[in-house]
């Protein structure tokens, strides 16, 4: 069973969630005596991590100190995706002080990519965004060995597997770092400052280029024995389905996700089925047709493109009854570049889910968009970055 | 994350688990100092859980005395199928000293159900196994809200929504008492004293009259936001599969588990498709074929009796190949009824999760039999039971 957290842990936490807070709400909150508090802000203002700032207005009797955060700690919450890198740097309540996106290509491997970021983390600092990082968190799309800080047997990041990206980074910064898989990170966001606030069981379905799910549960995220919980891009939905990257077929991900859309939707456009996706083909100069205009051709009421979205929608809802008969969640999020499709996906994904899972199961089962969208992963790396510091200060 | 248990709840675990130990060996053990241990020792022989048995052998210096369990600690262990309820008394560290098992009809409701473990339980006094149960667990075949102590919306026990089982056992025995789903037992047997032993992430996966799983996580079972996390058998694996007694069409349960197996075994021996049920169905005076019959067909090499089998496992297994992406367990146990269509069902469930799942998760993933058999169950509900009662000791 789940026990509390450490009084210092929640101090901060409490802190960084909320905002300054006064001495005496502060011992109310952490049910800690008023000698036992005083020590514990004592011990984490000399360690820099908090300060006292001001008087609190009166609560009756005497007017208490405030205790906020120090204005100076400073977070790097990384994301990095197929073909994306989102960087931010973060104050000790997580607001964003500076955000950089750059396109990349994972498979141009570790040393490439780290290059950006430390590039990009240079940039802030030149621009005065931060003296000092105080932690580092880090999101990377495939499957991460959490307790060693990384990367295992990713199937598109070659020449990742087991590169000691935590190692790297700590040394670097010289500053505590975290290394997660980036839909448990969009996990993490969303139950932080989306959705999912203060939402304990959920789950979190990212539909980007590929498809995968972050599991939270009481704790936190679960991770599963080998680090690869929640990887259900490579759930078997047709027999006999498309070839998958992975080898097999039919697979959730090579029926829907970014690159499967892609594909039926150029093929769509090409052959005229779907008039919306060829006017935008148009004459030919340009190569694809994106989510987004399947997205547009649906809500101009293009046939094709409704059924593009549904027959995904219908797959992914497929295998979300499953995960609700398993695992009984709360709450499903979904997230990702797909999330676009919004209504028209959703509206199929929950159909299946609700006829295909028991009553009990679904009575009170909210499937709901992202609320952060793409800055669900920069705001969990930041979380579990501050994390990893207070955790530090015991 | 999760804590280690207070001291005085290890405490007892231990002596359960490993029967009786030093005092000094103990104070090693659960890392307390020599006052704090005796403290500790001290209240647990005023609760009359524990006493001081004689003196260790020596390890070199002073002989240290022994404590163990209270002898007269009795807890009573309840398993109620869907056609049958197992009961045992055990002593402390859980070793049975009565085992009574009946038929029953699950849907002849609570108060009768109840009352047959009324009469067995006063059987077992009168007998002079116990004076006064110490604590009471009880499985159910369906959800059950942990919590609250009821069953939920349990789809074959009628009149059982929400009865108040755990209070009336409370009340007529004096003692604390745990209510949770069968499945949640057989998988907390399995680890307390089977194949699953130590093993900390792993599920359960029962293939009885209906099939159901029980999912252990490291703290423990994980009953998901309404109790009924693990209720597989109602996952779709055919589009156009059978009806089933849940009103969709196509479930796990419907196509495989007792009840499926029994339909069609009956087809194929009056079809006189297999042979060999067709034997055992002799003149017509018999009206039904078993599991057994058709684990000893299959042992015989009738093909119909292998392709039935061959056909569930394949079925359970593609359920199975889901979940293991979604939970990256670290092992499968198969128990229930059907568990004793052995080797060729667990080698089909094998063959689709291996093939079916990435090489991460099933790199290091046993699929195995349950050892208990029907006597995980009980040693759950036994389990289950202790931890009640060692947990009021706070």
């Amino acid at each position: 069973m789940y026990l509390p957290a450490a009084p210092h842990l929640r101090l901060l936490r409490l802190l960084r969630d909320e905002g300054p807070v006064s001495r005496a709400e502060l011992g109310d909150r952490l049910e800690l005596s008023r000698p036992r508090l005083l020590a514990e802000v004592a011990r984490l203002v000399a360690a820099e991590l908090i300060v006292e700032a001001g008087m609190a207005a009166s609560r009756g009797g005497r007017r208490s100190t405030l205790v906020e955060l120090h204005p100076r700690l400073r977070f790097a919450a990384v994301d990095m995706g197929a073909t994306s890198i989102d960087v931010e740097i973060t104050n000790g309540r997580l607001e964003p002080l500076a955000a950089y996106r750059e396109p990349v290509d994972i498979r141009s491997g570790p040393k490439a990519i780290l290059q950006r970021v430390h590039d990009l983390l240079a940039k802030a600092k030149v621009e005065g965004v931060y003296e000092k990082l105080d932690g580092v968190g880090v999101g990377v799309p495939g499957p991460v060995s959490f307790r060693d800080g990384v990367p295992v047997s990713p199937p598109i990041m070659p020449g990742w597997d087991r590169y000691p990206v935590r190692e790297l980074l700590t040394r670097e910064y010289g500053c505590p770092a975290v290394v997660d898989n980036d839909v448990n990170i969009m996990a993490i966001g969303e139950r932080h400052g989306g959705v999912a606030h203060s939402v304990d069981d959920f789950l979190f379905v990212k539909i980007g280029t590929g498809v995968g799910c972050g599991i939270h549960l009481a704790g936190g995220v679960f991770r599963g024995v080998d680090g690869c919980a929640g990887d259900i891009g490579h759930i078997q939905v047709e027999t006999n389905g498309p070839v998958c990257t992975c080898g097999n077929t039919g697979c959730l991900e090579a029926l829907f996700g970014g690159a499967a859309l892609a594909r039926d939707a150029l093929a769509a456009a090409r052959s005229g089925e779907s008039p919306a996706l060829a006017a935008r083909l148009g004459d030919g100069r340009k190569a694809t047709v994106t989510a987004r205009d399947v997205a547009d051709g649906a809500a101009e009421g293009d046939i094709t493109c409704i059924r593009l979205i549904r027959d995904g929608g219908r797959r992914v809802g497929s295998v979300l009854a499953t995960l609700v008969s398993f695992a009984n969640p709360s709450m499903i999020v979904i997230g990702g570049g797909l999330a676009q499709l919004g209504h028209v996906l959703l509206a199929e994904i929950r159909s299946v889910v609700y006829r295909r899972s028991l009553p009990l199961a679904t009575g009170n089962l909210p499937v709901v968009l992202s609320e952060l969208g793409n800055r669900a992963g920069v705001t969990g790396a930041a979380v579990l970055a501050s994390d990893a510091v207070f955790e530090q200060a015991s």
